[in-house]
């Protein structure tokens, strides 16, 4: 894996097995909540790039855990993640009616449905994780648990969620911005990273080390996405531009400028493929994600 | 534990040492996430009865569990039914503005907080069970997150939200009524009695009949719910009498009749309390909540 179009493949290839393994997850029913079940995949089956689940099963296979294992904790955090999407979504919070150039999920159904597809996509990704066939062992399942529960709760996403909204409209330090963006991007980002290694049953020093890039690449997602929403087109990112500054929110181009932001997601890149160099070329998917990750387009 | 007035201390003691254990596990943070942590507080320590976390505890003794333990299971089940309240009271769900005579959580903040403070409450109650300050063995725990996930999901709660909602205005069958509320508030409270035997290392065959009582409890509990709303005042209530009726939601008692209704309640109590034979006086709690659920008048 030295190239971006070998990135770009194996990126595809995981996002169909992982995909395979969400609708698996949630397969039909026979009763009148067949339009939750609708919703749910509807909502996590929608074409995104999979980026945390790509690199929970990157990681996963450092430490050769079962491919298995792997695709089912890569589709609980993709499912995690599209419940963030569905509540953020929402006409009381972001208010967005488009998602990925699709009619977002309380466009397509409606708002309770979308909120109770978001709820249980969030139950269905903690469910999927407490299973043998994720792990045999309950102390790895457990362990992915909280760390999930702890990436995702008010310590993390939502928790970003909030002060993001809190912050609307307000001049934000540069501390408070990553604050804000480590827990409301980052830490899920993170988890990806770490789940894998769990699986994998990674030692202390292994798993400090995915930690660290997990927390970089995650940081570097983010000032690269506030790059693209400042310099992409609305075709390149297939949703509103320039948006996030149009709503008040402090971003990293806002404080760092565009040119300081595109150095900053650099260094951060760089300093995720630093971590890695104890796995040696098993990591080079791993390093060539974090360069795609601020050198992307969309 | 003969009588009702017993019942009604052991309640309150009960509600007392569940609701220091949601407030402890609940602490302020720093950030401007705090107004989600004032949420969430508000959300579950709103003086519910908390007759699922009594259940939970309860069952636990029997079999002889860490006091610490069963709270800590308690305080996670009254969480998740707290998030869901949150979710139902919503405007595009049931919108209603007041819960137990306090103006509802989107009212008391607003409806983005509301939806992030159910999903950080929900988080919350996986977190709680995958730990080991909650039990020491982690296969423990994962029987405990995996139960939860089931009884809660969108083949339990959410689903039985779902068809609920799809069928309001239409005439269901009895059959398809007792599917609706075996999903939307049996799953929880039958998870809720069950919780305890796995916290406590019930066996198979005391596990199934606890899982019995729960079943029963769970329903007897939902169609007592049905007569209280079409006899008992709203004083009684502390919440608008006949509202489901006047949504043109399918009751018992539309199906039933009231007495038909009360008699199949008992009925249920009775089944519940049948299941309870092989624990001996050790169970007379749980007996006589099974007939505090269909006697109570609010």
């Amino acid at each position: 894996m030295k190239t971006s179009q070998d990135l770009t493949a194996s990126l595809k290839r995981a996002a169909t097995a992982i995909e395979a393994t969400i609708a698996a997850l949630l397969p039909d029913v026979t009763g009148d909540e067949q339009i939750l079940i609708d919703a749910m995949r509807y909502a996590s089956l929608n074409g995104g790039k999979r980026l945390r689940g790509y690199l929970a099963t990157e990681v996963a296979s450092i430490f050769h855990a079962e491919s298995r294992g792997a695709l089912r904790v890569a589709a609980s955090v993709e499912m995690l993640h599209a419940y963030s999407l569905v509540h953020d979504d929402l006409p009381s919070m972001d208010d967005d009616d488009l998602r990925r150039g699709q009619p977002s999920t309380h466009r397509k159904f409606d708002e309770a449905i979308a909120i109770l597809a978001g709820d249980a996509l969030q139950t269905k990704a903690f469910e999927i994780l407490a299973s043998a066939e994720t792990h045999p062992d309950p102390a790895i399942q457990v362990r992915l648990v909280a760390a999930l529960a702890e990436a995702s709760g008010a310590a993390g996403m939502v928790g970003g969620q909030v002060v993001d909204i809190r912050g609307e409209g307000r001049n934000l330090p540069i501390d408070q911005v990553r604050r804000l963006h480590a827990m409301k991007t980052g830490a899920l980002i993170r988890y990806a990273a770490v789940s894998g290694a769990i699986l994998g049953g990674a030692d202390s020093r292994e798993r400090a080390m995915i930690d660290a890039y997990g927390r970089d690449l995650g940081t570097a997602f983010q000032v690269a996405d506030d790059v693209l929403d400042s310099t992409a087109t609305e075709a390149e990112l297939g949703k509103t531009a320039g948006k996030d500054a149009a709503s008040g929110k402090s971003t990293y181009v806002a404080l760092l400028g565009i040119e300081g932001a595109k150095a900053e997601a650099a260094r951060l890149a760089e300093s995720a493929v630093a971590s890695l160099s104890i796995f040696g070329e098993r990591a080079d998917a791993l390093r060539a994600l974090a360069r795609y990750v601020v050198e992307r387009r969309n």
